[in-house]
């Protein structure tokens, strides 16, 4: 089998959606959603100036309006372009119009989760729905993924592994290019194991490694190996750093993240349907990939990371850790406690956010949601009445 | 990077729980599930004659009693086993009361396909439930898998991808094993793309490759690469085909299934968000793994392939092909007709469960398992920890 660096194998786009790009944007610059991108304060990327560590051509993922990229000509000849496992499409769907705002993508394991962050978010930075109305999963006919969205943040549930974060992955990054979205960030809100850090601890990944330390994604393509760099923005990572409170009573840190296929086995867990190895075999393994550097290990920031940098989106991976793995396999800490740890991260990137939006003057600050409230204690009476009438 | 064949590598099982399990048997030799096992017609295996390519060491797999055993020495030696992705476990449930009269595991895609697949299969087997009852998602509290119960028939979703089903599997296979369930067979019912054959052909899988064309499926354990053979098992296949009708007014086949973690790269599509390839270097690929004798992709089947075999389960894929890879990368029947396509993999483990039932003369069966609770406190830790838990 041979080995093809994807570098090597690209083809390059022939640009000739770039000046169409332009007139459809003219187009639609009457849409709110040019109001986020008129300035490049909080370190938005300039056109030359992509921070990756292995940075990718600026020109292949960004027309000259900053709006996204796809490294693939195939997609702007097609008729129309079908996000199967999202239940939308760019002929069926006005992407422009329903998307044309996102600035942020956050994206977790479950459906629950994802709802949670998105009416979490909606409080924080005060978006309002209009009155009678609620969130609805856009994606609910897909049945896979759930997708939420609130003003600026696009909130979606990715479901568990590297073949399921992928499709969405491939996917969102095809609505950026048809919504027409300027340099969007991409988030993952997760959990994980901690590999010599306590349950409880928020790790921000610098990169993501695979079960062998290798910093890239591989991938099957037409039979032949390719890799690509698993790379996640520095700066992204420095800036949600920043935001740690020192006054938080736990600890946020940065480093590698281990990403594996598999839960048990993958990851060294003693209690998968098979195991052959033994607890001195795994502690010696975990203990050697603590020396390399590894702070933690969950099952989706391979592709997470390799696929973001590839399309030159600046993304960041946020986990709470549930245990220390030098310390057991089992997660042993009560739900109440559980619950406050997965808000962690959130609260970080929920801050990262706001922070944004507070530079660009866009963050509203009456109104959390539709229902507005006069008097809490009238509200909750009212309530209590409806429900017992039959 | 060492290579190591996971047959070199396995710890024998120290037998400790043989006897345990015996006496334990006995003390539920009154479940009604036992009634399955009287017999060994409908090619129940016989303890010399489980029949893989390679088979395994049935002694390895299954106590003297026919039920499951675990190629894990750990599991037994533990106080509690949680399976955390199902929402479940050995202390707080008593999992024998539950699952003990099982025999067909059924898996899909998503819930929503596999709460219908439950309904279907009810009505065929013309499982009765007690009035004023309806079925209950049981793994609802983990937000990840759903899972119904129609007699001796488990239904559960997999998610998508090998590492999402790869999870699954080990809980249920260690579910089988708390379960004392005796031989199992587990189905997966699925779509996929035809390499040659038209969409709406149904596949029975003869083995499952990966994007190399390989018959393994290849994990990382410990940082060291493992193959497992990804065999299905040949007479479940060959009753399956005999069960098709030639009324069907369409075509079921046998065939290799590849089986990738990539639905756009991965399977050689033109549309995803990147491609480095062109329709002539795509053509040459899909040409090439069908002389091989592919006649079908998927994502799922060599992790569900390989660790059933592994396990000593029987086990087939089926799945409908919602169209022709050598012809297009989208799909373009209307949905009417890709909902009656979906229909018949389902009919034909219909078909399948409901023969076995009735040379069983068990195909009316009345009722079994609402939720039995052994440790309410356990029981509510149990939800609770996997609400929280990646």
């Amino acid at each position: 089998m041979e080995v093809v660096d994807s570098c090597e194998h690209q083809n390059e786009c022939n640009g000739s959606r770039s000046s169409e790009s332009q007139s459809k944007a003219t187009t639609h610059v009457h849409h709110p959603h040019r109001k986020f991108h008129d300035t490049n304060e909080f370190e938005e990327p300039k056109q030359k100036d992509v921070e990756h560590a292995d940075a990718v051509d600026v020109e292949s993922v960004r027309y000259p309006d900053g709006t996204v990229r796809l490294r693939n000509p195939n997609i702007e000849l097609m008729d129309q372009d079908i996000l199967y496992h999202l239940a939308l499409g760019s002929g069926s769907h006005d992407l422009v119009e329903m998307f044309g705002d996102v600035k942020f993508v956050c994206m977790g394991g479950t459906p629950k989760r994802m709802e949670q962050f998105a009416y979490t978010i909606m409080a924080e930075i005060g978006h309002k729905l209009p009155c009678g109305t609620t969130l609805q999963d856009i994606s609910q006919f897909s049945y896979r993924y759930s997708m939420y969205k609130v003003g600026p943040v696009l909130c979606i549930s990715h479901g568990m592994g590297i073949p399921s974060v992928g499709i969405l992955l491939h996917e969102v990054i095809k609505l950026m290019y048809h919504a027409r979205v300027r340099d969007p960030v991409f988030f993952r809100i997760g959990t994980c194991g901690g590999i010599g850090y306590e349950g409880g601890t928020v790790v921000i990944s610098e990169e993501a490694v695979d079960g062998a330390l290798r910093n890239v994604l591989e991938l099957t393509v037409l039979g032949k190996i390719v890799q690509r760099p698993a790379k996640l923005d520095k700066r992204v990572v420095r800036e949600l750093k920043a935001l740690a409170d020192p006054e938080d009573p736990y600890d946020t840190i940065t480093g590698k993240t281990m990403c594996t296929y598999d839960f048990y086995e993958g990851q060294g867990r003693l209690d998968g349907a098979f195991c052959d190895f033994t607890e001195n075999d795994k502690m010696e393994y975990l203990e050697s990939i603590h020396k390399s550097g590894v702070v933690n290990i969950e099952m989706e920031s391979l592709a997470f990371a390799a696929l973001t940098h590839h399309a030159g989106i600046k993304a960041a991976v946020i986990c709470v850790t549930l245990l220390d793995r030098l310390k057991g396999d089992q997660v042993l800490a009560p739900k109440e406690v559980l619950d406050e740890w997965q808000q962690r991260p959130t609260k970080l990137v929920c801050r990262y956010i706001k922070r944004y939006l507070q530079m660009k003057g866009r963050l509203s600050l009456d109104g959390h949601g539709s229902v507005s409230v006069k008097s809490p204690r009238r509200f909750k009476l009212v309530q209590q009445e409806s429900e017992t009438y039959d």
